[in-house]
């Protein structure tokens, strides 16, 4: 017997697409139903075979729903939950893709705190270069990770009926606090996107940018590389993520301030510990990390 | 006639064994003799043919020395030109391969004031992850460029003397001056290096330094890639730049507070412009680099 029965997939993009995707290959899934802005895009959703059905809207698409997958971008969320509120019906659970998870905390607990037990928000880690129901596919998430971020109401069941759904898309399901979440992403792949974008737009508004980027070379580049990524996605991440971002950036204005101080006053003993320490650990980290890693 | 008859080198390592090595080749040099702290690595260098002689001391070194190229590790330059004043005869030309040149030229003005018109401080941009004679080659500094940054008080023919000499290794000669040179470097360079050090030793830091690192993807792999960089080399490059660098990591601080109030104001739309700019500098610099990158 699948596992869920009735599948609605909010924005049937990448993301939601290949949920649908690799769920029907893995017959773990009965009828599936897309929602969303564009009904051209869900046309070519279902034209392809992604979804079975279009629903007109949030009252059609709930009647019946075993299993929500919300996977709009995150901006959308507030105006998708408001919307769905008042068709959500009790048995109903509900899981979104989003890639900070307080903005859709807050969402949830602003719109449908009347099911907050089954209400359960996660994040799949998978790549995002390519957009679009076309680049949809069953292998999307096999061994990848997806961290789920159970909120306090929620009911075990649900969580663990989450985390099944993601399994037989082929994730490795972890779990993790929500606040946790933003502040390790922020972390690890929010600040350093902008502390390159930064350095790149500093350097470029100089007068002399074209002289100084002729001498720049191999670690300028390495360094920089993000800087060249989407800047419509980036500002919709900062800005979903700010609170923890700039709790990230000012743990790492400290140790610049650190720095700073190392450099003026000469201490060449503790700069060079400071970065052996760096040294040792991105480089054992560099070592763990051969296959597992998607796009940041 | 060679455009050399006595070579000097001291340090006879990757930078100093390759300089002779390419003039050997091109048939630009007579004599070459070595001179340096270590009588165990001079003598093999003299082994592998790099050098004809080992100088004892400074006055035999320099007695009808041409060209003198300083090329030991940038901190020795005090105690060398020191040593060297003595014995420097007016008509040889001295250069050096120093990485930052104001502490060069401090040393030159505090050491070999007499003779400040044919002592001209130059940086021979080069691949430095190896090290040690036995990497030398002839090709090192081919297509490869040399910043030469003269001093107000060099004879113009002393200058053109060291370019040529570069020239002969196959080197693209430019001029800047000397202050210019470590701004540039500390900005395109330096401070990445810094800046990378410093994320990575922050986070390490952590009580859940191994969490975060297990969700650090590509991105933080590129950003962070030069803080797996030589721990005293880097210190050693930091604290002769440190002036230049904390005036570029101010420039940098101040970016990084606009980043920060745009965070905080939520302003999408700048942040969006700043992230624009950035990868349309970031990817039109890509675009030009593809032939021309050694190690930064």
């Amino acid at each position: 017997m699948a596992l869920i029965g009735k599948l609605v997939v909010c924005g049937v993009g990448l993301i939601g697409g290949s949920f649908a995707l690799a769920l029907r290959d893995r017959k773990e899934v009965g009828h599936v139903v897309g929602i969303g802005r564009s009904r051209e895009s869900l046309g070519r959703a279902k034209a392809l075979g992604v979804i079975d059905e279009i629903a007109l809207d949030w009252a059609s698409a709930l009647d019946g729903a075993d299993f929500v997958l919300l996977a709009m971008p995150v901006g959308q969320t507030d105006a998708v939950m408001e919307a769905m509120a008042p068709h959500l019906q009790a048995p109903t659970i509900v899981t979104d893709a989003g890639s900070t998870k307080h903005v859709v905390m807050a969402s949830i607990y602003h719109h449908l705190d009347a099911q907050l037990s089954r209400i359960i928000p996660a994040h799949p880690i998978a790549g995002t270069e390519k957009s679009g129901v076309e680049a949809a596919s069953t292998a999307l998430f096999r061994g990848k990770r997806t961290v789920v971020t159970p909120l306090p109401e929620n009911d075990p069941a649900a969580v663990e009926m989450v985390r099944k759904a993601w399994q037989a898309c082929g994730a490795l399901v972890v779990d993790m606090p929500p606040q946790d979440h933003d502040r390790v992403f922020a972390a690890v792949s929010h600040l350093p996107h902008l502390l390159a974008f930064g350095l790149v737009h500093e350097l470029a508004g100089r007068a002399n940018a074209e002289l100084l980027f002729s001498y720049a070379a191999s670690g300028f580049r390495d360094f920089t590389r993000i800087a060249a990524s989407h800047p419509e996605m980036w500002r919709d991440i900062c800005l979903a993520n700010r609170q923890a971002l700039v709790g990230e950036l000012d743990q790492y204005l400290g140790e610049l301030a650190l720095i700073r101080s190392l450099l003026l006053s000469g201490n060449g003993q503790r700069l060079e510990q400071l970065f052996e320490e760096a040294r040792q650990a991105r480089t054992k980290w560099g070592e763990a990390q051969a296959p597992l890693i998607p796009s940041s």
